[in-house]
């Protein structure tokens, strides 16, 4: 630890779930740095990224915690301090990161993190443009590489991406559009249709009418890759027909409720889930993957391939602030990526 | 058209969808020989399989059909005609060959089909024990290779074939063992494990039973793949549980109710229905792979790489003989395929 940190932060967390509307809900508190072990580092957190992941952790339930829980999942920083193991970063090092969901996150001016969730920073960005990025591009990159598989052989094939205004869908677009993809968006809104636009979608249709019937009127019957960036429950009979034979389905978001599979065995369809989480939280063999995507969308950022989703910056860090991130996710008020800016 | 072939043949169809244990449910029919056209064969069939698909066809439902639907999805038999665009095919040549699903079948004399349909007969086997195979081994091979994508990497790998005695289930334990996966089925009766160890099984689960219990028994947790031959609906927990992180299932068998798919987020599982009909059906732009993995079981089946699953024949080609096989397989009473052989 260097020796001019100090033991407290100031952080946002919360003891009790409660709804976005309860200033109790999210709260500034004074907790400890933590302190890196043998293969973390200490990263002061500049600027943190606001995702669905925190709504959904921080939604009403029952649960009292003893200590304070600190979400946020993604972030930009300076590392502060480096355990011995750690091989990749030194202190100074200027990073963007995915937190861990398992423990406390980046709603705080320290966090302490496994080397392999952390990338050099994109130098041509600001912590804020850097912030916005890592979960949602990780997230993007993984759905379309390695979950549906999409290579150069694709290019040229339909992909339509359902909710594409949104932090995960507006860097799915860059990347679908980057890999030589007809890429369909939906959205419901004037600003999140055009943002899809902006980020590479070639169509996009509103996703509170009906698919099937926009397609057909730009002369598509069916697409080759579908990714859904939103409850699949009430799409699920336009997904199976709008999928071509053998095509193939990954959800980003979880159906709300129960599904038929049985349309899925005409076409021998591929439906896969994608959770940026599972290599690290289960351990895999290949969880560096996570590190190496980590890696190359910060090489991407950095030579204009991909381009940053930030799209609003609330300063300071707090309580009031984070709430009103939280709030405006909840509410489906937002178009691309919404980033918290320094400690006072 | 071959002169010497008569008008009319000798056919097993239906009117009215009845329950098997009702004499009109599979009739004694004359009808009208098929004449080929431009691009199909002539096929005197000298067995024919029964599978599941018969039986699920023939289910009882309202439907009255004007013409005879005559069922029968896979055999084996001689080429008496040839269409004069067919080009891999001459009259005399001894093939197997799974029927189309949206015309009539095999459960007649004369079959007319597209060539896609069509490979030689392995020559080392009986017209029995070769029509045992196309239909299965194609579902268990496109289920291996194309749905779950298994290659020479996943060697070492494990896969849990449920139903692993029935027709498909067999072929993939043979596959399975061939592609170096350590294969785990399940089966019910003495009679089916045994068949599933012979096919290549190298541990045999009771699936009445839990199977998370037994396998943790086995000294293994989790497996890679599964592939799911029986109704998924009653293993649904079993499935989510005993399925590594990013492993991949592939249901041959739909699913009786309704699922959650939110149990294959957290590991991002890969779900994929297996349909043999899908590429032909559609029309798939590579429709032609289903000939070419037919031609490929051909000579493993005469390189003795795998074997005929035939465990039942039955002679000759008629009503209640058919009736018969289709009784066995909605009792669950079979192991391995039954075929019927020879019209008297």
């Amino acid at each position: 630890m260097a020796a001019n940190i100090s033991k407290n932060m100031k952080a946002v967390g919360l003891f009790k779930y409660l709804p976005i509307s309860d200033i109790n809900s999210l709260m500034d508190l004074e907790v400890s740095v933590p302190v890196p072990k043998q293969s973390e580092v200490l990263i002061e957190v500049k600027a943190t990224a606001i995702n669905p992941i925190d709504t959904k952790l921080r939604a009403p339930k029952p649960l009292i915690e003893k200590e304070p829980r600190i979400l946020g999942f993604d972030g930009a920083g300076i590392i502060t301090a480096v355990g011995e193991a750690v091989k990749k970063f030194k202190v100074d090092d200027q990073v963007f990161f995915t937190a861990d969901i398992r423990r406390n996150g980046t709603n705080a001016q320290y966090v302490a993190l496994e080397e392999i969730h952390v990338a050099q920073k994109p130098k041509n960005l600001s912590f804020e443009e850097a912030a916005a990025m890592p979960l949602t591009s990780v997230t993007a990159y993984e759905s379309l590489i390695d979950r549906l598989s999409i290579t150069e052989k694709d290019k040229g094939k339909s992909i339509l991406i359902i909710n594409s205004g949104g932090g995960a869908g507006s860097v799915a677009c860059q990347l679908a559009n980057l890999l030589g993809l007809k890429v369909i968006g939906t959205a419901s809104r004037p600003e999140s249709m055009k943002f899809s636009k902006e980020n590479g979608a070639h169509i996009v249709l509103n996703h509170t009418q009906n698919l099937v019937e926009q397609l057909q009127e730009n002369k598509i019957s069916e697409v080759d890759f579908i990714l859904v960036n939103y409850d699949p429950y009430n799409y699920w009979d336009s997904l199976m027909t709008l999928i071509k034979p053998q095509g193939k389905i990954c959800l980003v978001v979880d159906s709300s409720g129960l599904v038929d599979l049985k349309p899925l065995k005409a076409k021998s369809i591929t439906l896969v889930s994608e959770m940026m989480f599972t290599r690290i939280v289960y351990n895999t063999d290949d969880k560096c993957r996570h590190t190496e995507i980590l890696e190359e969308v910060s090489k991407m950022l950095d030579n204009g391939k991909l381009k940053s989703t930030l799209t609003k910056v609330i300063a300071p860090i707090n309580a009031v602030n984070i709430r009103e991130a939280h709030r405006l996710i909840e509410e489906n008020k937002t178009v691309g990526k919404i980033v918290l800016s320094g400690f006072k």
